[in-house]
């Protein structure tokens, strides 16, 4: 089983309007509401390429029962830890021209809904094959939380892939997440190191490495990923371009990359795995799917090269 | 007790932001629910101000359940009947220039939850003093809702003042409403005669009245109010403006107007009532909430006229 954390859910609302006029009153054609956040991506990938996950975070108000009802009827194992606060919402405001994303903020976590959580987690991660860890943190919890959880996770034997970046990230640091996955702005912006190059995001991965990280994959949209691994360094060059939307591209790779890893693939096997499920989420409109025909296409077309030390 | 029936009520949210840009995402500074519609404003008035009211209706889904746990917590006695449908959101988008709303359409009720909410709606009608019924109608119920709710309110003993406009007011005239209170816009719309002087009004007062209405109220905003009744005609001069926001206004001129014939009070002193509480919403910014000392003043001073027959 691979457990998703995900901190900070969301109840993503999609309203599909004529046109959002400013200062006027504006008639939502139609509503959706689905279960959202990155750690609820990565386990609804998983989920539907038939790999028993399971996602847990905290989950407060009715957006909390939305979002754990909608992950219910999608068949989707969860153990969220209840919370007084209410799990944000994000509103998606679309008409012909633009969408508009209204950006609820979160809940803020008590000292015991945080403890209750990590006691909940600890019991989970005993059980997991890999623990993935996803997103921004919610408030009230300490600023090194993933460093915390990593720490249970090894205590129970686990291996962790950590996908975050700035603060969260630098803190988590030190307790030494197996795998830090990362996008190229993200890991830019966290190290200080520029990354429009092939040696500037290794210098970036080095960096982190340095800091605490045993493993880093850095994600470079049309130009790949670049990996330094305790096998090796590698690059990967994508199987071709595909049309459609990124959004939840991210968490779709790191749903490859942990299904890879707990099936004991090797880093090549990984890399082409995480970025043909990346390249199918792409391919389908809504974040926390893939098109299970452009992912197998592109395992077997994507190109890993071993680089020299 | 008096029975507020809200057939459409909502969840009212409310999103302050910087500035509402199309196109981009917007954080949200601060977030705000409260149950809305126009029966829920009426009851909440009236129970402000210490009259004994339960409001009524459907209500479905977690934005049905945010609904009943604001009345708890205010509260406000209320008795919905369960739907599958989810109960309509209204988010009002407030930047430092405009406030946008978005409207969601409200739930379909199916045949099994229009009778379930008759039934209970005719057993608490033997409660009450009286019935208001206020509001647009929801989908799924018949055309001629209100009218067969005022059968059944007029088979429990109980007297009706029906706030609505268009065809859900034409089709209720048939069953004789004991009091319709509309605005001036709403009595021109619904009559198709102009109602921009004191002898339009009175036509489209004398119109209603002849498709079956027994007593009619018009409100004219800073005109006053315009009554046509059993006890004769009466035109109302307002005590004085207030600054504010009229939203939630007109709710308040029911509340009052039912608080007034619950207490056995005639045509000019309930108008007086009426007129002084739908000036005191004025004075609060948010709906179903009214300024007690405007209210007291306002009741005192404002003028009733009888007019010749």
């Amino acid at each position: 089983m691979i457990l998703a954390v995900c901190l900070n859910p969301a109840l993503d609302v999609t309203y599909a309007v004529t046109a959002l006029r400013p200062g006027t009153s504006v008639r939502v054609r139609s509503v959706q509401r689905r279960a959202g956040g990155k750690g609820v991506n990565v386990a609804s990938v998983l989920h539907q390429q038939g790999v028993a996950a399971i996602v847990t975070g905290p989950a407060g108000g009715s957006a909390g029962t939305d979002l754990t009802a909608g992950l219910d009827s999608a068949g989707i194992g969860h153990r969220f830890t209840p919370i007084a606060g209410a799990t944000r919402q994000t509103v998606a405001v679309v008409d012909a021209d633009d969408a508009t994303v209204l950006l609820e903020p979160g809940p803020v976590l008590t000292n015991a809904e945080w403890t209750a959580f990590t006691t909940s987690f600890a019991d989970l991660a005993h059980e997991a094959d890999v623990v993935t860890m996803s997103g921004s943190l919610p408030g009230g919890v300490p600023g090194d939380a993933y460093g915390r959880l990593i720490g249970l996770a090894h205590a129970a034997g686990t291996r962790v892939i950590l996908d975050c970046d700035g603060s969260a990230l630098i803190e988590a640091l030190h307790d030494a997440p197996d795998v830090v996955k990362i996008n190229e702005h993200e890991a830019a912006s966290t190290t200080g190191i520029e990354t429009d190059s092939a040696e500037g995001v290794f210098a970036a991965a080095e960096e982190l490495h340095a800091l605490g990280a045993k493993e880093i994959v850095i994600t470079r949209g049309a130009h790949g990923v670049a990996a330094r691994t305790g096998q090796g360094r590698f690059a990967s060059t994508p199987a071709g371009t595909v049309d459609g939307n990124p959004t939840g591209a991210g968490d779709a790779f790191t749903a490859g990359l942990a299904a890879a890893m707990a099936a004991g693939l090797d880093w090549p096997a990984r890399l082409r795995r995480a970025s043909a499920w990346a390249a199918a989420a792409v391919a389908i409109p809504t974040a926390g799917a893939i098109d299970p025909g452009v992912a197998t296409d592109h395992e077997t077309r994507t190109i890993v090269q071993e680089l020299p030390a």
